[in-house]
């Protein structure tokens, strides 16, 4: 028998309890689940950092944890986790994602907003460019950001992309390290952020960066909160540098009340909805690493906690 | 020498003029172009119902009217057009509209009007369904509608189409006729209208189509404005069976100013953006056609009148 703890917030259990069994079942699994098991006798802990789990240290024997979240700033720090952490790369996250990155850069290359906003009886002419004349750019080239390179390249927009280290994705003009941010950034009309949140990446869109993207460019951030920092974004919005900020994810969720990017009229706010774990489809992940855990095989997406990621 | 008379608005001339000249050079072939030219020389008339031209009578040796728009109801019925008539089939138009569609569906499916307007400081949780448990519906399977089709496949949603003769397209569900109608209102939770106009389908959105649909389903309309019977339109959302209507095309261009469109909270009014005619590429499909009528092989896009598209 395996000892798999669930260790996230409560109403994560009733959403997980039915597709793990379901996924475990279907690999022949034979798995004790539960949202409590003496601690030397957990062989794996299904994990959200908002759960109970914060000290690893008691977790004896101890195989893996298996990360619900595919974002792991949180947990890669924690001294006490001394097993492989693997990261949730879920196939419903990934295609949310592609939905809501797509959806809001066709919403900002069409000038969407300006007819959702302006029903006054003005008929204002004028089409949109074509896609193939709008450069997209995104900054990070993993999973996510791959994936939605290629949903934006299907629609025949122009996209550059970046990463802190050389990737090469299909028709896709990639950017790598500091000198190819410069790059990137200013081929970007609209700027959409995917990367990790590591030491190397927090407020890496600074004044100086927001000011290498075109005059008036458009800013999608689905990544982290910390990659933007909030006060350069709101002066290169009050200048118009930036004409329009879509932010899905904050320093402080659910953002406060009374932070400015609330009332801003030139920004978006989204409850972090752009990529949610699905159920259904991450349980056949978490189900897939015990499997290999206890075959003796490579697990999947194991995190580098030295990069952070 | 060929004579090729421009008829359309003034403004037209001004985009077309170098497009169409590079691209009869490109072709070799010797064109006289001009907005004026006697009835009585012209080979071929560029045209646009807007433009001056109304009687084409007097034009005795003409060989083919090549339509700078894709709807061609305001001239199918001319009696005095005996020639064959071409539709503009546009490969920028059809991305134009793509681009149009699949960002009004992905805002539809994405509920993002809720968080463009509600930037009042409340966090209100719960991501959108994904893509692949969403139906969409396509009435009108021609160039455009089979292009938003494969693209709205592309993100995965679940496609539905109709169209008046029996089609397959691939990986959409396809009804026809009469009966395939139904069928496939109720598969639709957003449902695209792409119809060209004919007698036949004018008002087809009338109540009773608009009560087959599911409740809160969402209306795009893309296609010309007397498919849909207006004031049914209201009524059903009025009665909350339409969520939201997009509306891109109206019996009357601009739309007046005090139509109960405008005003409604639950519609969108575009001002016929969705699918423009590009210069540029639609020069190319103009030049291709004198090219073919000179060389006596057959025209692209060549209109059945019978049909009225």
């Amino acid at each position: 028998m395996i000892n798999a703890l669930f260790s996230a917030r409560d109403e994560r259990w009733d959403q997980y309890d039915d597709p793990l069994r379901k996924a475990f079942v279907e690999r022949g699994l034979a798995v004790h689940l539960s949202e409590e098991i003496a601690p030397g006798e957990v062989d794996y802990i299904i994990y959200a950092p908002n759960g109970p789990v914060t000290d690893f240290a008691p977790f004896t024997r101890l195989k893996a944890v298996l990360s619900l979240w595919a974002g792991v700033e949180k947990i890669t720090g924690n001294e006490s986790l001394t097993v492989p952490l693997c990261r949730m790369v879920d196939p419903g996250l990934s295609e949310g994602m592609v939905e809501w990155v797509t959806g809001h850069v066709l919403r900002h290359h069409l000038g969407m907003d300006a007819h959702i906003h302006g029903q006054d009886g003005v008929w204002r002419e004028g089409a949109a460019p074509l896609a193939r004349n709008r450069r997209v750019g995104i900054l990070g080239l993993g999973a996510l950001g791959t994936a939605c390179a290629a949903a934006l390249r299907g629609l025949n927009f122009q996209v550059h992309g970046w990463s802190r280290r050389p990737r090469h994705v299909a028709d896709v003009t990639c950017h790598h390290g500091d000198t190819g941010l410069a790059a990137c950034l200013a081929q970007s009309d609209i700027l959409v952020v995917l990367l990790p949140l590591t030491p190397e990446t927090e407020d890496l869109l600074n004044a100086k960066r927001l000011a290498a993207l075109p005059r008036a460019a458009f800013l999608i951030n689905a990544g982290r909160g910390p990659l933007i920092d909030d006060d350069a974004l709101l002066a290169a919005l009050d200048a118009g540098q930036i004409a329009h900020a879509t932010l899905d994810v904050f320093r402080t969720e659910p953002l406060p009340a009374d932070h400015p990017f609330w009332a801003h009229p030139s920004v978006t706010v989204t409850p972090h909805i752009a990529a949610e774990t699905r159920a259904e489809t991450a349980a056949q992940v978490i189900a897939e690493n015990i499997r290999r855990g206890e075959a003796g095989e490579d697990l999947l997406y194991v995190v580098d906690r030295s990069a952070g990621y």
